[in-house]
């Protein structure tokens, strides 16, 4: 049997789990979370060309699974991602994902990659850029409550954009806290393990709510949250699952990625449906007003979209060659006259 | 740095062009579409239950990229696939696929395949199963009009599952025929290549329409279709491309895959939208009559439905690992830990 070898066109980069560490190590987490953040702030900025296509959910008793397809009308991307709550009991992830990048001139796809650790840093790179500019002014000091998988993610890029000093962690698993303040030894952050969700926001400026709560549960309550606050609020993310008390959305300023998702899917869910919400994009084009006074709080309400999943993989596409982070799929058959494709079959049997 | 080994659950087997290839070749074509057949046949004998979503589609001016997924309740699959009719004349196939199984328990990824040479093989195998059941008996000549990469497939499953003797072919290119000619040599069919469509269905008890032509186009005009014969059209599979004359469909009876998607991208598009159609699936579980007397045109009108992907990823799932066709992808990470995603990123980085 003979073994024909591809043309480049079949040819389909491909980033695993096991490359994608090795592009974070070569490129730094740090600077990766940054670039990320760059990608996903250029693109917010040209939110309006984007073909944005509702995620299409398949559901079961035990989980999700999704895919979110977008295009800029160059590059179309999607990721595939699931949501099953209970695989953690099996040792399994909660949420797994990859995704693939084509170009939508030939339809021939230019990237696959493992999106499970991509997903986390793309969440944690938006979660930054978008405190950069809601923040207040000279914010160093980040309560993190809810010490999971994202935690010391979101705690390296609020250091990389945001130049957070200090971090205090809590979770209602205290095992999680000693998880997360290990992992962040020595990267250059004052880590402080709290007792309580009160100790934790004690004189901090921005707050992180991402626990994995299923239900509409109050990790904050309304008379945590002072005056002048940033909340960056990631775990509430789906139907059904909420983190904030009603009051303090109500007195937050709430910006959104995309309001028809955000209503469905965040805290807003618990508002009426035209509560006026700002969608984020606008503020970074001038169309809507950030941050107004030291008193405010602002709210980023953020559930995740796909052109975030978009942004993050033009920078995997953009940055594996230097990194040589990839394997070359055979994945597209391309025979040398695109009609003979039997006889392509019929001579690898030869 | 170190090179963790990825535990099973992060692996995913892949089988590449090469790998299917060599499937097809192991497994022999004939017994490969009969057996597509036999899984194709038996999902449509439990249509009912599966999670039918309308395919996702993102145009552009040059073409569409079309993600099909579905779901038993136990599986999941979808099928990425492009349509780009100008990529020919840029050497590249019109259309690429791959696609996807996952475990509807845990949403893990279970295979992922190329699709281009297994969506070629699943849509032959469809044709000759439902030909199989509405061909009139001793059905054993058929003209094979358009000779394009679906031909040759065509040919053999008919072959392999009607007890095809012979193909008269026909292509307004005759270079189309003559490479579909020699590609057919030798695999026990009687092979004849004719001058006119008209001569290609002389004495052809089951017509075969698979043409390029991208707009409303009259393959099959009425007074070249006979009484008594099975009409398989595969070529009008997208809003405005069709091949056959109205007067022929109004004479048929038309069995379809899924009306709501044959409407707008099959012959019937051609049809008032209340024409009466039957759902083929419901002639397999005997709720509806297929053909009656032996006078009757039945006409499938096949645009290609994501449940028969489905089964054709079911089958691969189920044979590769006899044939070895496959290698493992590290897609999914998977932290010993699920929670401790950083960790494992950063002890990769150790």
């Amino acid at each position: 049997m003979t073994n024909p070898i591809p043309s480049d066109k079949a040819l389909v980069p491909f980033v695993s789990v096991d490359h994608m560490m090795k592009l974070v190590h070569h490129i730094g987490i740090e600077p990766m979370l940054i670039g990320l953040a760059d990608y996903i702030e250029a693109d917010f900025k040209r939110w309006e060309l984007f073909d944005k296509t509702p995620r299409v959910a398949s559901h079961s008793d035990v989980g999700v699974i999704e895919l979110m397809p977008t295009s800029d009308g160059e590059a179309y991307g999607f990721k595939y991602v699931n949501g099953h709550p209970k695989n953690t009991k099996e040792g399994l992830q909660t949420v797994t994902a990859f995704g693939l990048l084509a170009d939508v001139d030939t339809g021939y796809p230019v990237l696959l990659t493992e999106m499970t650790i991509l997903t986390a840093l793309r969440t944690a790179a938006t979660s930054a850029m978008v405190a950069k500019h809601l923040a207040p002014k000279g914010a160093d000091t980040m309560a993190m409550i809810g010490n999971g998988a994202q935690s010391e993610f979101q705690s390296l890029a609020m250091k990389a954009l945001c130049g957070l000093k200090t971090v205090q962690l809590w979770d209602s698993d205290p095992k999680a806290t000693e998880k997360a303040a290990r992992n962040l030894q020595g990267l250059g952050l004052n880590v402080v393990p709290c007792a309580s969700a009160e100790d934790s926001m004690e004189g901090a400026q921005i707050i992180t709510t991402c626990t994995a709560d299923k239900q509409c549960a109050t990790i904050l309550t309304d008379n945590m949250v002072g005056e002048g606050v940033h909340i960056n609020a990631i775990g509430g993310d789906c139907p059904g699952k909420t983190e904030l008390a009603p009051a303090i959305l109500h007195r937050s300023d709430i910006f959104v990625e995309y309001p028809e998702q955000t209503r469905i899917e965040g805290e807003i869910q618990q508002l009426d449906d035209d509560h006026p919400v700002t969608e984020f994009w606008q503020v970074l084009t001038g169309k809507a007003k950030g941050r107004t006074d030291d008193r405010q709080i602002t709210l980023f309400d953020s559930v995740g979209f796909a052109i975030e999943d978009f942004s993050a993989l033009r920078y995997v596409r953009d940055h594996i060659h230097d990194a040589g982070c990839f394997i070359e799929l055979d994945l597209l058959a391309d025979p040398d006259d695109p009609r003979d494709l039997f006889g392509m079959v019929q001579r690898a049997g030869a």
